[in-house]
């Protein structure tokens, strides 16, 4: 019946999407959505004009909520980005704007009539997953964020460069918040056939400055171009393509955690029915303190933000 | 012996065409060039963020000319597109920037004992083009600008939403200046089976409408967003891949005619060896006269900007 | 709702065509249909081993009509090539089997309840194009046959071998029954920006030379493997994709021609509703009689079929 | 300086692979060699034709080794899988036949000059590919066979249908020889976060039945169709591909062990340099007895073959 996505939110995140979609052809119809209708308008036409010249043909739909109805996934891209300079870093000093636009598109997105599965770049991740989870009104399930699976793609980065492997041949996860309180769960992380701990007591890698590395490394991009584009567009429509291919691939995702009563980053099997399975992972007592943490700080904000 | 791809200028141009480049896998190795170092080790790391989600590997390196001496091809994005702005549409604007900085360029492109494909998108680029041959000291048909190859897929895209077929059902060019003095040649424009004039003279279709379209297709998508990057970034990513798969694909470019005396676009085919042959289209009287204006435009700045 | 393509026939050219869909996720669902159920399980098989090397995932289901129900397109690869063999290169030697096979698997067709676009492979093309659409009763333009696609990039790539320019830089058709009757109608072919017969008679280029290059181009490949499969397996997916995207892609495909009162292959537009346009060329007057004497072959053929 | 590649044995292996490498633009220019000159040419034309209706363009060369002076990988696919009908499912059947034949084709190899890295498919893979590196006379990282890359895929297909998940979400690795003493080395295999046998002693998942079900699906596949294709060709391309981008990418393939003097499967890191790391994992005192068993298996079939 034809692969169907919308994007909401042109920016640097969206429109890079966006073009990662049109570019391979990964859907047959694109909805594009964007208050600034110039802007929206703008990379609809100049992606129609990069069809002459790409080997596939997408669909592009502006601007009209009413064709979101029968999309697949619905990727949420919108933000401020603006407001997190001169911020100390904090994916917080976006929320006063997400939160309202979340709540202001999520109305719209239930009114459409919307019965897919919503992917949640917009943050803080897990406060605005959840804010779109209560509007929509979809199953806990069907929202899911694209969390950690970022800072895990940054955390692979790392140590790949320092071991000199591919970052597809690092195994392991960032857990938590999408935020400051995050943290890479060195139990969890395989490499070179061995847990990384191992490897780091026998080479003396510095687990330490990799886990900073991991975590700063989206801002270490921030300070230099004033945004962030390509990794999370491409861990969102890994997220998208996971759910239209129903390939339940096991990625860290923002999903409800009921012992934790949140949404945070922990792997989960994604398919066609969103969430399929929650997995648990052997955490050390020191990381499951951290998660604690971090979950009690997105559990604070959301109810803040209420 | 691998793929290597050099991309000049990591604006929204160059850092579309590298993400595009990235995002497939098209090269083995790319080599990132920008004076705003900042700038460029973000967008790396942005790439590299992306690859533990991708399905290929690329090797990136940045800003190192030497590291261009064996590239098979390299892409100069470099611009300043605000000089455009309140400048009434001309793509001349950004030339007292870009001369300078291609000249500064194109000297340590020859420093570093480059052999391959230049593919300029920089503007005025039919100047701009000619100016990296002379610096660099490469043959003519080692040189070439993506010229109307972006204005053409403009006009595909116009003439095929008129008709409701697909852009790359359309077959035809722009010619001249990628400027204002470019035009559609609409005696090479064929659609349906037909000449588009025929089917123009039975149903009405306004030609004049269409060419403005293309024309201004450019500036349409930059008052909207104040660059444009997505058609343009394809445009390249295509010519490159001409030449790495020495395809022998006919396309518009900007090459070096020595019958006009300047670079300009005019339909060739593009391989290995840059340009492996120039063609020659039946033009209408009308339509020669436009090129001969065009030719002109383009000679009389070049020679100013020397 | 996600891709579903059905293949049935699991020969040569149907595993190739659902290698070629597995292999770069063009389908999210596949269908796959064959009596021969251990082969079609053996290659099901094969195609999942491949899967974790792969990059992309695709469910396969096995010999389930019903599964067919929701499908986007069928794929038709029935055959039995090896009754061509001493045949004298006639595509009717397979008339006896395919006939049957097509009345049998269009009524499985129909009894699923299919309501997609169905591309016919399966030879003689024309004539069992007609049949599944008899059978299923689907409209007429629903039901589509590769017909002369494949034809037409033989003569593409004999063309272009002979200029030596890509094959996708050759405009033109071959027309008429997807066998011996065809013929290339030089009068739709351009290349190097000219018609192809004004090159010709310029250079000596010989076209009845291609003409035949083109039509005998299968049977070459035929005698050195006793079967054809990557040509006809790549045009058929082409037109699959140009369905599932609603490319409206301009194609020489069998469609139903009224004033021909047959399948035969004329370009027409094809999207999302199967043959959205048909084309008319200005065909030499010998074009016109060459077509009617195929036209008139294969309305003979199918009577007799019947 | 273009990607380039070879493949030796046009068979339903080679072809495949070919095909796959084709329909993907993987490489620039592909060199096929079988002595079978109508089925390799027959093959070359089919590609061809294939050509103007896919998105890439690859300059195929045909039974030229002088062309491999220059390529960056060769994939041996030569075989004759008729001789392991009836032979009890071994692939020693093989033997004889490939045996001298890679003699025969690695002399040819080397007298073109032949510097990059040889991916050898042709079975008993082991022994060919101890055979090749000595008649070539390569360095042992520069050749490489398959192995159990293809194996582990088997494994991993088997674990994820019991599980439910994403094949690629599985990571584990079969060790040994390609062939019968083989076996899931399940000390290495992990899924939803956990050693798979801490799942399997709770959920009574059966690991002899799935170990069987990996080592015996290819005789499964061959069984139902008396060879097998798209799993072994995706993973020689997946090494190829790892060698041309330098991804150094963790794969289980048969590398030349010191301790065990001998070509085997074990994992390793893949780059541009062949073998660029060897890997040691913490195997149960069992699963060292079977790799020691494999390892002498190995090694006596080698002496005999010399």
């Amino acid at each position: 019946m034809a692969r169907k996505i919308g994007v909401i939110g042109m920016g640097n995140v969206g429109a890079t999407a966006a073009h990662y979609i049109v570019a391979n052809g990964f859907a047959d119809e694109l909805v594009l959505i964007d208050k600034r209708s110039e802007k929206v308008n703008a990379d609809a036409l100049d992606f129609e004009d990069a069809m002459a010249n790409l080997k596939s043909h997408t669909k592009i739909i502006v601007n009209d909520y009413a064709a979101l109805k029968d999309a697949d996934v619905i990727i949420s891209a919108i933000g401020k980005i603006e407001l997190q300079d001169n911020q100390d870093d904090d994916r917080f000093a976006e929320l006063p704007f997400t939160r309202a636009a979340a709540k202001e598109v999520g109305a719209k997105i239930k009114a459409a009539g919307f019965n897919g599965i919503m992917v949640v770049i917009t943050n803080p991740v897990d406060v605005i997953t959840s804010i779109y989870q209560e509007v929509i009104g979809l199953p806990k399930k069907h929202v899911l964020g694209t969390g950690t699976l970022l800072d895990s793609a940054r955390m692979k980065r790392a140590v790949a460069r320092e071991l000199k492997i591919d970052p597809q041949s690092v195994y392991g996860y960032n857990l938590g918040e999408h935020g400051n309180s995050q943290f890479t769960a060195w139990s969890t992380v395989r490499v070179l056939g061995h847990p990384i701990t191992e490897i780091a007591a026998k080479t003396g890698l510095d687990l330490a400055k990799l886990d900073q590395e991991a975590r700063e490394g989206g801002f270490k991009v921030f300070h230099g171009k004033k945004y962030t584009n390509y990794g999370i567009a491409t861990a969102a429509v890994r997220l998208a393509l996971a759910v239209l291919t129903d390939s339940r691939a096991e990625l860290a995702v923002s999903n409800y955690r009921k012992e934790w009563e949140t949404y945070l980053s922990y792997p989960a099997i994604v398919g066609r029915d969103g969430i399929v399975e929650q997995l648990d992972f052997d955490l050390t007592d020191e990381e499951i303190k951290k998660l604690a943490r971090s979950a009690d700080y997105i559990k604070t904000k959301f109810a803040e933000s209420r």
